[in-house]
């Protein structure tokens, strides 16, 4: 097995993330973003959509998409569960995930993508309109989950999931997007020192 | 339970689409989006984020996210499997779920919030300018696919999956969308025909 990942990218983050929280050792291999290493010739034979993360199963099989991975590993090992546990649960985590890519997630990778000069090579045309408008989405959205937030510790109930994991990775992405976290969200905050605290967010 | 759909909206089909494959019938209540039902205070109170479909349990808990609800019913009535069975297969159909929603979905959606002018009261700017970009990108995503489909009869392998909802869903909507299908995607439109012949896609 071998997951191909890059520093500083959100997605392949979250697995990182994922993996730590199970403590799962997986051989990694950078691609360098920069260099458009995910356009190469060998890459793009790997995942023809030319994104990272990638999971090289041990047939050759390559398993893309972040959320799909987790959830690969999260059927592989079970411990501690981070999709929810039971019908309902894992509903609602779910939901919830979903929710935070909407919401959060996708409004500030394109923030990032349509504004920041780093991108301008790979989205073009950026257009500086929908950069403007997704910020205002994700900070809205800010305001839901900070509601939310006084009513529980995680995003998805009482344990951390895979919805905390998206959202951390999106915030610590504002500054790259240039994207305002509106201020007085106390509870927001205080999940995010709670998030950040553990180890895996180094990952 | 209780089910709220909405006759035209593209979310509300998948799920629609999803319970006819799996023979469940669920009551449910439709709202009317041209008069703006889903922004009514009633259906805030179930779901802040003013959209369908969204599932009331028979708790009171409101379940949103289309995915989320397929996911439910999956997981309370395992037959036929939409969504894989076994770790592997399960990823790889997540991979393909999330692959069309980001490909062409998204993309298909994005083309007709920004550009049809009965959006023009929910999609506060529209910019032309993207549903331009989204409709290259969705016609990209048409060839990428169309490949695939010389090798296997549905989007994730041998079986129908919710990949194949996500993705019938998305080319029906193409035209309200004014998203050109490339010509001459013969396995496209072989399977086009193949899934919208099942009794589901009427749903």
């Amino acid at each position: 097995m071998l997951l191909y990942s890059a520093p500083f990218a959100p997605n392949p983050r979250r697995v990182r993330i994922f993996l730590a929280e199970k403590a799962l050792n997986v051989p990694m291999r950078d691609l360098d973003l920069a260099a458009l290493g995910q356009k190469s010739e060998a890459f793009t034979k790997l995942n023809p959509l030319q994104r990272v993360p990638a999971l090289v199963l041990d047939d050759g099989a390559v398993l893309t998409e972040s959320v799909a991975i987790c959830r690969f590993f999260e059927r592989l090992h079970a411990e501690p569960p981070l999709f929810g546990s039971g019908a309902r649960e894992e509903a609602f985590v779910e939901m919830w995930q979903r929710r935070v890519e909407f919401g959060l997630f996708g409004p500030v990778a394109l923030a990032f993508r349509h504004s920041h000069p780093a991108m301008a090579k790979l989205e073009r045309p950026q257009l500086p309109e929908l950069a403007v408008l997704q910020r205002e989405r994700a900070a809205d959205f800010m305001r839901f989950i900070d509601a939310e937030l006084a009513e529980r510790p995680f995003l998805a109930g009482d344990a951390y999931t895979i919805a905390d994991i998206t959202a951390i990775v999106a915030m610590d992405m504002t500054k790259y997007g240039r994207v305002d976290i509106p201020s007085g969200l106390l509870n927001l905050e205080n999940w995010r020192t709670r998030v950040s605290s553990r180890p895996s967010a180094k990952a």
